[in-house]
């Protein structure tokens, strides 16, 4: 291992990167050696390598586990400013550390970095050899809340488990670490030495102490305008703060507060940083960054139509970025073109992880000439009483170039002017096209945009070339500091990996010639052919509409789908498979492969990108797997060794929200919710019996060791561990339930208690966070609240005998509980929240195609969505019967006449008219036979028919606004009286007319 | 210098290192890193290389001073065990760092280590290159006050050094550290704002608190039986001690105290660990060091006589060690062969630091045969009545193998016993020195011993080889793993280092044609004769009767001496001389060039090992001795900044000893007996307006950073200081006074308020560490005492005017400041004090070949040395005077006869007999002469002379002993009267008969 360390220490200096030394107290990672947190700020060049043993307490495992250290090593590399070709060069490395890479499959697979404690973030990847995560690369876009610029590239190694794969042990402590001294032999006393300190010996009260020293001293050292030692003692807090933690005693307030101030202090130390460095005068110069390249300065003229190639070459995208940027860029391209006079055909784009490519078909040599009309005064001020020229005409025809003579009348709307056509020259084709695609690059966004080397772009990841080609013709395009040629960039490890392209005419061909397939549709093609033909070969299948989202993903992860099948020992089967596959899935991005009834087999499809040795790179996956399924094991064994209640205990140390407190308040919330929502609907018997045990245990499995690593398996272990732990099969599925629905089509609770308990949790947490004001905004939706909004209503969808527990019921419930621990909730934020649950359902509902009148015409009733469902469908089963059309357009009548406030009252006596008290009449009986208030739209309909034709009748004969105004409020009485009997049950307004 | 560290990364793991990473906490040296400090502990191999900034609050100096950090870049090694050519090795990581070794002067000089803190030390050496030091190399020896078995060596480069050196800078900043950066860019402003936390803005109540907390944290590590988190926090604690200590705030009780924790825990973390890897079964296994080598089986005859040459063959010597052994290997092979049959000539030695050399004359071939008698049983019982041998007899004859008959009778000392004589057959020369040699190594012994790899020997420094030849043949010796040979060891780098020595005749010769002079005589003379001529081509000569003792030392430190000629910027010759002669002597060994009149040149001669580039060294020298005086101007710079009051202030910061207290309480002592002592002298005028000025400065300079850095400077630096300050030359000379004499026969203070603080000085010293029991044992003396008390002597007898300062006088007076502290000065220890101080001026007068009868004989005076002289100078003025010598005896007689507890008193009325009448009548008026007591010898024997006769005649008349009590009573009083009379001028008894 030390070899491995020397040879990237080497490969690193000979880039011009400078070596420092691992920082001499305790880091979390290298990031938060000076060398890099510090030194990413301001303007100064910087290029470092070194190493940084990292120290993770709550990774400590006594040395036990094969795959965790509380100190692990990193190797960090920083580059700054971006020099242009990090990836290209980070491969290199890989080289030097003596990897085959051409054998292997290396991928850069999203991962996004962010340090809310330091105000730090940067987009980038996971860099994956063969499945395995060992580096992380970042380009570093803001550091102690200020936005970097030059951006740094950070390269962080993960040396343990390089060291592993290439040696091929599967226990770190199996690492030969110098000849002879395995890496057990070396640091195992200290692992299980440091372990022991950091689970079970470290003095609480003493480093709680020590916490206050250090942010002290630190605050201090900010005063004095020192950095450097003011850093020193931010880093000792957050050592401290993670030993505490590690220790278990954390509480969620104590943690909130400790963030704030180490939060603040990191910031305060990277500004104070900073500053000083301007007041040193910059000693290590200013960074130098790629200039903008000029302007085009003429462009090629065409004959003919052709086609139009326009490739934007990224380093890897976001597999969502991959779909979404080939739309944009589709849509751009369509509406810019639109926007200038060039005739053109079909305008189509493909993409790639590594590039997105817009064809235009058929585009015209040049846009035609157009005709313009250019307005002067109006004719009435352009000549005076003699028809001579007035001042304003001729000083227009002047500004024109023309004179006076040559202005023609012109009408516009009616009204004369004076003016003249002039005629736009068409320009080339290359000019139209070089200014569209030069803005449709500096208008590239995504989801998160970073910056890079240059100096004006921003995008989810850097553009690092384009090609622009009209038929065989360049397209100068200049944007920023890119330029687009005829060069493209196929895969890096290509024999030559950037090639000139001849011509825009079969472009997808050529890049499959390349071994690229640019479709993403034959790329999907390609790999449920061939992981069908694999998994063929042991008997399985692979459930690929179960697994759509997973391909879409794998899809938009590499450029040639090369599908291997791996294996993995029977044995873990014995596991559950959700923890398998979610592995599989989350890890790994690898496709389950089942037997025909569905069940797991020990086989998996991974999907490299491109040529590889296929026995290597399986090998690779293999392990990786192996070493993901001995972890699980691993907490699997740990934690059924504890029981549930102990597992829920352990909620009191995990953080839910500062305000809101930890998760072990919000399990305590969710049962007492779910016991209150449960009365709304006189739940009792077993169920009640049921809810009761799971309410107690709501939420345990977060205390479990697996759910903390896998996250997404909350649910599905508890029930796992309830049923282990003797509970009843009713109590774990309500466990289990709770949970449910998961995301948006996810299977909703099937049982009350697991009902109860899930709508119980959504309440919770959107009440909550409405109350706080963590609403979400447009792009940020951190606690989930839509899909929780959307699985209160899909909850409440499916469970009609839930009805009683209304929106506001449900919301009211979980208020009380918020309000109990302390917490206001203003009577705003819950109106806002049943608005918000409102409209989710709104969006269901018409996300299934169903008439957004009928849609507005149920929504308010869908504080119960159950009961607005089944308006709905009655509603549906009589909007084309012209009975139900005359009385809705009578309601409907009815309803505009009245205000608002007009109360249902009204003396009878005063209606004296024939009319009018026909329609008494039969509303009284209608009322009646509804008993005061209709139960359905159908029980309405069937009784509220009668009124269609005495409604008509009144509105013929009877003059509503009477004179004398208590008749007049009796009549309008009488038909608020049948608007608020037909009120409950459709909002008939919005059928429209 | 990134390069350099992985340089020597690659050396060292190419030669089965271990590689690891800088520790994560602070630490003062590489040695505390885990890595060192606990791997040394126990039987199991280790070898393991790494760097390690160290952190020295200390040396914080805002990164302004040129030499000096406060984290400087420390490069660790350790071979455990010793691979038996560490040596070898270390010298081949030099030429990896590309240096040019053979151009180079690279030395071994001795520096031992020792950490009392962490019950550490080791003996070895500093390594110069070209006179700088660029590495301590150290076999360890003990740690966390446990032997360590077997012994690691220990290699630190102090790598800024070595840089600055190979880069020619003068200032570490300036340093190419990586490629286009520079030291200072890179740690400039960590090395300021660092600075200014440990000097100035550390918050010392903060850190006495983490101190606490760390201790209490290490505590229950311990109690924990976790010894690596445990040793986390005693380095924790050592560095906040240090950021205490930098920032001034550690009182003298809280150091000891803190020390005395440190210590403690230190140790206990050292046996933990040694105690958990015992548990753990020592995962690394045994160390193996070599097996001794097998026992020679036969031994070559030789004829004829030979010269016997016999090296010992050595890692470098300490240079005192050098003559030590040579004396002691002679004396040890006189013995032996004296202790043998084996007939020889003279016996001879002469050493190197890497070799001791004997040789013995004309060696015969054999012993010759010897008879030998064996005593039986007496005559008496070794027959019977009948004339036969007795059982006994048979016994006898039969245990040595004779018949009965062959018993003859022999003569023991006038008893008569049955026995035999036996004949010894010689052994042959190269038997017996085969076992002499051997053991000759085997006993080599010195000041301070250490072990290496060897099994089983013990020296001051590895035993590499051993020569051992009879003329041309070998003799075989084996002790321990060492087995002598032909082959010895010439320079290191020589072309062939290793060469076959083919007799022992001639060697010294064939050493010359190696270019190593053996014969330090030779060396002494070279080095004269060379820096003589060398000195004289700038005008300048060397003082060689004043750099004695700094000669002697060069000598033993190069096998080759190589004068050379250096020059520093006369700049510095504004400098006080002292300064430039110190660094010069005590850091570089140079001798200093002066001019005609004795004022110093700016040039010096250095003394190089063997051959090298002799512009390449000098170049070296220069540069080395330019940083050194760079340092001192910038201490003298700095010192004058400061008032002598204000840098006497900083002597409570200076801790004296833990029980006695601050620098401060010991100049406050020593300032308040000086002037109890001018009283019982009545000082007055302005002597004692100047003791009174000196004694309020007393040792002030020891807060000045000169005297910090360079302690000799003592005294010196006070007189320069104060005379800038203003005070009088009185003063001034007062206090450089305080401080005299430094070493035995350096001169003592030649004014009498000096004289009266150097003595307050010394009699503080003798009585303090006397009272809390801290006395000198044989090979400790590390308070200087012996020295202390020979300063007194050598004071009081160069100050006759002092006489009234007797030596109880001064410790009383001393002991009173002392019990005024709070501290017990026992009775005994006073009198045992001022025994060991009257033992200094006995060895003194016998060191001045004085006659040791003589020298008893004014002893009993010595509490006045001066008036002991005086006695003595008398003494040896009348010991040749028959007269004299009569009255010597009358009195020793009257000493005899006269009881020591007789007292002094008599009746003359019952002394009736003429003989006694007459002595009592002479006595008397010799007494009223010497008006009761006599003044002097000389007056007492002007006086006396007439008493002899008298005497004479009571002892030849007069019966002392009568029968009658009374009379015998008054006899005796008359004879006790006359003792009493004689004793205070002499010891008569010590002349002898």
């Amino acid at each position: 291992m030390q070899d491995a360390l020397a040879a990237l220490t080497r490969y690193w200096t000979e880039r011009g990167c400078m070596v420092v030394q691992p920082f001499n107290t305790e880091v979390g990672a290298g990031t938060l050696n000076p060398a890099t947190v510090l030194r990413v700020l301001g303007p100064e060049p910087w290029r470092v390598a070194y190493v940084e043993p990292s120290v993770r307490p709550d990774d400590a495992r006594y040395g036990e586990n094969p795959n965790r250290l509380q100190t692990h090593t990193q190797f960090q590399v920083i580059l700054k400013p971006d020099p242009g070709d990090p990836q290209e060069l980070y491969l290199g490395s890989l080289r030097a550390l003596g990897i085959d890479i051409g054998a292997h499959d290396v991928r850069f697979v999203e991962d996004n970095w962010a340090s809310p404690a330091l105000g730090a973030w940067g987009l980038g990847w996971e860099v994956w050899l063969d499945g395995l995560e060992i580096t992380q690369f970042t380009y570093f876009q803001q550091a102690g809340g200020m936005t970097l610029d030059p951006v740094s590239v950070e390269i962080t190694y993960g040396v343990e488990r390089i060291m592993m794969a290439l040696q091929g042990v599967s226990h770190f402590k199996d690492i030969a670490y110098a000849p002879g001294i395995s890496y057990g032999e070396a640091f195992g006393q200290a692992e299980y030495e440091m372990s022991r300190y950091y689970l079970d010996d470290a003095d609480v009260e003493a480093n709680k102490r020590l916490f206050e020293e250090y942010a002290g001293e630190a605050r201090r050292m900010l005063d004095a305008r020192l950095p450097v030692p003011a850093h020193v003692y931010v880093l000792r807090c957050s050592h401290t703060f993670n030993v505490l933690d590690s220790r278990g005693a954390v509480s969620t307030t104590e943690r909130a507060r400790a963030f704030g101030r180490m939060r603040g202090l990191a910031r305060e130390v990277a500004q104070l940083w900073a500053e000083r460095r301007t007041e040193l005068g910059h000693p290590l110069g200013f960074a130098v960054v790629p200039e903008p390249v000029a302007a085009p300065a003429s462009f090629p003229v065409v004959e003919g139509t052709h086609r139009l190639l326009f490739e934007i070459g990224t380093e890897e995208l976001p597999p969502a970025e991959v779909t979404r940027t080939a739309d944009a860029v589709r849509r751009a391209l369509e509406t810019k073109l639109g926007a200038s006079r060039l005739g053109h055909g079909a305008v189509s784009t493909y993409a790639t992880p590594r590039r997105v490519i817009a064809f235009a078909e058929d585009v015209e040599a040049a846009e035609p000439d157009a005709e313009r009309v250019v307005r002067g005064p109006r004719l009435s001020a352009a000549y005076d009483a003699d028809g001579h020229a007035t001042k304003a005409a001729a000083g227009f025809a002047r500004g024109q170039g023309v004179d006076v003579s040559e202005l023609r009348t012109i009408d516009v709307d009616g009204v004369e002017y004076v003016g003249l056509t002039k005629t736009d020259t068409g320009r080339g084709a290359v000019e139209v096209l070089s200014g569209i695609l030069g803005e449709i690059v500096a208008e590239l966004r995504a989801d998160k945009n970073m910056r890079w080397s240059d100096p004006k772009l921003s995008f989810t990841r850097p553009v690092r070339w384009l090609v622009a080609l009209l038929g065989e013709t360049e397209v100068p395009v200049a944007v920023s500091a890119l330029a687009a040629g005829r060069t493209t960039r196929v895969h890096r490890l290509a024999s030559t990996p950037v090639v000139d392209v001849p011509s825009a005419d079969g472009y997808l061909d050529f890049l499959r010639s390349h071994g690229i397939e640019a479709d993403p549709a034959r790329r999907r093609e390609r790999i449920v052919t061939d992981a069908t033909r694999l998994a063929a070969t042991v008997g399985g299948r692979v459930d690929f509409d179960g697994e759509s989202a997973l391909v879409d993903e794998v899809v938009n992860l590499v450029e040639e789908p090369t599908a291997i099948l791996g294996s993995f020992a029977s044995d873990y089967l014995e596991l559950p498979s959700q923890i398998l596959t979610t592995v599989m899935r989350k890890h790994q991005r690898y496709l389950p492969v089942r037997d025909a009834g569905g069940a797991l087999l020990p086989h998996f499809v991974a999907v490299a990108n491109g040529e590889c040795d296929h026995d290597v790179v399986r090998a690779g996956n293999e392990a990786v797997l192996r070493a993901r399924y001995e972890d699980a094991a691993f907490f699997w064994r740990a934690d059924l060794q504890t029981a549930p209640a102990a597992m829920k205990a352990e909620l009191g140390k995990l953080a839910f929200e500062d305000r809101l407190g930890s998760m072990a308040q919000r399990a305590d919330r969710i049962g007492r919710v779910a016991l209150a929502l449960a009365s709304e609907v006189s739940l009792d018997g077993d169920d009640l019996a049921t809810l009761r045990r799971a309410a107690e245990l709501a939420k345990f499995d977060l205390g479990s060791q697996m759910v903390v690593e896998l996250t997404s398996l909350a649910g599905t272990m508890a029930r796992e561990y309830a049923r282990r732990a003797g509970e009843t099969e009713a109590v774990a599925q309500a466990l289990y339930d709770l949970e449910l629905p998961r995301a948006a089509g996810d299977r909703v609770p099937a049982t009350v208690p697991g009902a109860l308990l899930a709508l119980a949790d959504r309440f919770d947490l959107l009440a909550g966070l409405f109350a706080v004001g963590a609403t979400p905004t447009g792009s940020s939706d951190p606690f989930g609240l839509r899909r929780a909004a959307a699985g209160v209503v899909a909850i409440l969808r499916e469970h009609p005998s839930l009805r009683a527990v209304t929106l506001s019921r449900g919301l009211g419930a979980a208020a009380g509980q918020i309000v109990a621990q302390g917490i206001d909730v203003p009577e705003e934020a819950l109106a806002e929240v049943a608005d918000f649950v409102v409209r989710r359902y709104e969006q269901q509902l018409l996300d299934a195609g169903a008439d957004y009148r009928q849609v507005a015409a149920v929504l308010p009733l869908a504080q119960a969505p159950a009961a607005a469902d089944e308006t709905l469908a009655q509603l549906r089963e009589r909007i084309d019967d012209p009975a139900f059309a005359e009385l809705a357009t009578a309601l409907q009548r009815v309803r505009r006449i009245v205000p608002e406030d007009a109360p249902s009252t009204y003396d009878p006596a005063l209606l004296t008219e024939p009319a009018e008290q026909a329609l008494h009449g039969e509303l009284t009986k209608v009322s009646e036979t509804l008993g005061g208030s209709p139960r359905s739209l159908a029980d309405f309909t069937e009784a509220a028919g009668v009124l269609t034709v005495p409604v008509n009748r009144f509105f013929d004969e009877i003059l509503v606004m009477a004179e004398e105004p208590e008749l007049r409020a009796a009549r309008l009485g009488l038909l608020a009286t049948l608007r608020d009997l037909a009120a409950p049950v459709l909002d008939w307004q919005s059928l429209g007319s």
